[in-house]
């Protein structure tokens, strides 16, 4: 399993040969550390006098940076697998006409579940930086700039998975699906974005 | 060592309450992963019957680009080290003059050694977006999402090193140093983002 790998190891196979892991299990793991930085931030802020008023908006916003932090690191795993998949299925014989056609709605399949993997990535980093905006504005100031990192690892992993969604999209014949994933990740990137825009607004006050 | 530990361990120990690893060795290993995804980039073109012309520009960007992923990954380790180090300086004993002084020598000596590090990992971002700038533009355009995902984090690495480097310079008394190394900052960031910006731009072009 790729996350059980030591991290030195872990980036040398990203740099290998093989396609995967690549960029989307790449985003995945940005995406999980901008969450740990997030939920660091609770940690350092809970307990200290100065933040007393808001030690329950850190403990809420610390349960739900964890769960997505386990979740994006679970990503990394799924998105090379689907990655594989896809893979797999362009080796399926082709000689027949059923082949054929069996072949083809396998890579449709994969392609599909390899498309829904840098999706979900999206998803949650929809979610985190929004915790990350709450950890920016009423956590510790100590840790402002990790707040700061936290903003742009999200955001980074959040357009990184856009970038893979799309690409699967290319060869869906799926229109529908196609359509209404296009229009989903229009959405997230938007908010995604303006949202680490505010932030990073406040770490330059808060640092300044 | 950081580094050695799982990929999941790593992550969870950013999220602990302890301050390091924090945002500082985050903005390493994303950089790291960066360089880690133009290397694969690379490898995926060299040796291909249609970038035969480009074989050489890959060899050399490959060599380069590993150069830079271990380096970036010995920082992951250096700017946890030199946190502490400010950390172990502040618990010096403060009871007489002497130890004032020699303690408040400590603190800035240490917090110098702290800025240094986030400094190292820009200036390596810069040479490394250089090089997924050539894979962008001349590697195999199956992995140009990958090309697109390595800009994204290396320039999420360098702008997250930014902030770790100015949140030192705020309690340094060497102005000599605060003033060129502001100097430097500003020269680096605005180069690796106007080189992400044109590389996400060959990405759009490649993708559509």
């Amino acid at each position: 399993m790729l996350t059980k790998k030591p991290v030195h190891e872990f980036v040398e196979e990203v740099a290998s040969a093989l396609p995967a892991p690549g960029g989307g299990s790449v985003s995945a793991l940005v995406g999980a550390l901008g969450a740990a930085l997030a939920s660091m931030v609770c940690r350092l802020t809970i307990g200290k006098k100065k933040y007393l008023d808001v030690q329950h908006d850190m403990e809420v916003t610390l349960a739900r940076a964890e769960e997505l932090r386990l979740r994006l690191t679970d990503l990394v795993e799924k998105d090379t697998t689907a990655f594989q998949a896809v893979m797999n299925a362009f080796t399926l014989p082709k000689e027949t006409e059923e082949q054929k056609h069996l072949r083809s709605v396998a890579i449709q399949e994969a392609t599909k579940g390899a498309a829904i993997v840098p999706l979900e990535v999206m998803s949650h980093c929809e979610q985190a930086i929004g915790l990350v905006h709450t950890v920016a504005d009423k956590g510790n100031v100590n840790s402002i700039t990790d707040a700061g990192v936290a903003a742009l690892m999200i955001n980074a992993a959040c357009v990184g998975a856009a970038l893979n969604v799309r690409i699967n999209l290319g060869t869906l014949q799926d229109h529908h699906f196609v359509q209404t994933t296009q229009e989903r990740i229009e959405v997230i990137l938007k908010s995604v974005q303006g949202t680490a825009t505010a932030i990073l607004q406040t770490v330059e006050q808060k640092l300044s």
